[in-house]
């Protein structure tokens, strides 16, 4: 694989954009283990898919947390999506909708494991949703 | 469970604006197993959650399909909801565009296996993403 | 493993009265490829779990039951258990009232998919569930 | 959605008799994040699948263990639902049975993180299936 | 993505190595859809991981088989890398084997799909594993 | 089940070539809420599958990495079978290519979680796969 290619550049941007320094900072943290990892990462998925046209980066955060949430079995990258779906644009109320949709699809526990992944998110920015009069 | 609550009526007409008349007759085919499943697919998923506000029906199908392609076991569920979303005014291309996003996070075969499906939606609505030159 | 053992036998007199003849042929037609495959599902499922005491075998038929239907990703196995819980001793509107509540923990597609299966073999049966006046 | 409605007092009524007050008190303390899920939680899957005739509630609960257990990506309601089993009647042996057979069709790991979880249970409440002689 | 750069054409190869002409076939029939897809998984997975060295390719091609048998829930993979194991070198018994103790991890249900899938291929190809004396 | 019969006995050494006193351990562990189950363990995963013949150990270690791993949701067992590769015979930059490699067929998220999974237990081994020059 080689480094610093132009979609290598283009990933780190695109990761950068949507999850900031810290989500930088969790792929070079991989680095010990596999080198490889991180340009894999950042020429992949971020290089070649988040950056391709036909689809907004706001609406790619949702189908992201859509699929994390219904999975179930990926707690850090669903966190790291919540605080990404937040970057790109949207509302804590908004998400929450979102994951109480899925508990038609996935269940209730998947639905409600979600929910507390993306309180946890709210709680450190400070932006939970107010509730209704 | 009340039959013909206000309820079941508003997600007997959000089904059908999601779904069409197919729709309708699939939930209601069931009732020959189970008389009470469709008053509870009309009043608990569709009644109570699609009509909710505070998201926009178009933002909860992109929620359903990325969601369904990516737990991978329930093709009649996500060929009806990809039916769904372009009832709901998605464009075949960023459809395709969602499915191949998930090879990132449920692998390729879920990916794969999922645009095989709307490509077969897209072939009986003569919808299929035109080629790029 | 040793062929013949007493756990052997114990184990095909116990999946012949869950799945009858039936069952039988389906471990035995898989001889070709894996030849120790049946005296393994005879002698360990079947010989050592299903002929434990401390639960009865029509509670154990529930258990499995939920568990594909919830998995849902084993359509003929769930078949094959279906057809088990009538043997038995449990009612269809009973077992149509558990794949319902699996939506609740599974989500609709998986309960509705499984409810499609238990559909086709009370229809085998002549044992479909009659509709409430 | 309607507030304390009948069915949404029958379904706090029925979740407290399956979890007890502490059941109540992590439905309602979602209330921050979600105003609705609580309301939603009580009408649906309380009100409205639990309080169903045709299956009794030991078999109900039987039902949610092996899914939680089968599907392994839910342990907190695992958790719950496990105190929930004994709150309606099962032995922690048979509990015991229940999980151990469902290393058959979900395979040994979980089967064992979920003894894991059901031993956490039976240590609070002081009840540990006794060992054989 | 750029097209016909070195990687995909690696990929290309490499997956033609593996999975025959058909393989590519299969590929390149998804172009109607998602014109970028082969591309993608010629210079991604094939390009860039299974020709990493490091570990061999027969290695890597147990590694697939037992993957995509656990997770059950992509059949046409599991098929193909099936007949891919066996063009890098995997003997029809050692796959069964292979299989047969993935009921140990992922279910009897998953790892019997599996072994119904292996049959397929073995029968297609005129390799079944020889009954023992 | 018959205690201590040969099986069991072969079993229970198979399981400590693989995992060592650790492993027997964490089985035995298990006696107090589920008598049965070291047995059980012991005779038919261990006893059973892992000593047969017609597929070398290494390659069985390699199998169940992978169905893990790519299972996502069995992290104590994930952790006992990287030591049980290492112990074996792999090597540590060879489990990191296989897990790489999963991120084509289970999602970045698995291969990444996995990832750390070894990560941890090469660290308490001291033997981090060395950073290429």
């Amino acid at each position: 694989m080689k480094k610093k290619s132009a979609t290598y550049r283009r990933g780190r941007r695109r990761l950068s954009a949507i999850h900031g320094a810290r989500g930088i900072e969790a792929i070079d943290s991989m680095a010990d283990i596999a080198p490889d990892l991180a340009d894999m990462v950042y020429e992949w998925p971020f290089g070649n898919i988040y950056t391709r046209p036909g689809l907004d980066l706001k609406s790619r955060q949702l189908i992201t947390v859509s699929a994390l949430a219904a999975m179930g079995n990926s707690r850090p990258q669903l966190k790291a999506h919540v605080h990404g779906a937040l970057n790109v644009g949207w509302k804590p109320r908004e998400l929450v909708e979102a994951l109480m949709q899925l508990a038609i699809y996935a269940g209730f526990p998947a639905a409600l494991n979600a929910l507390v992944v993306a309180r946890e998110v709210f709680r450190e920015r400070k932006v939970m949703p107010r509730r209704r009069a």
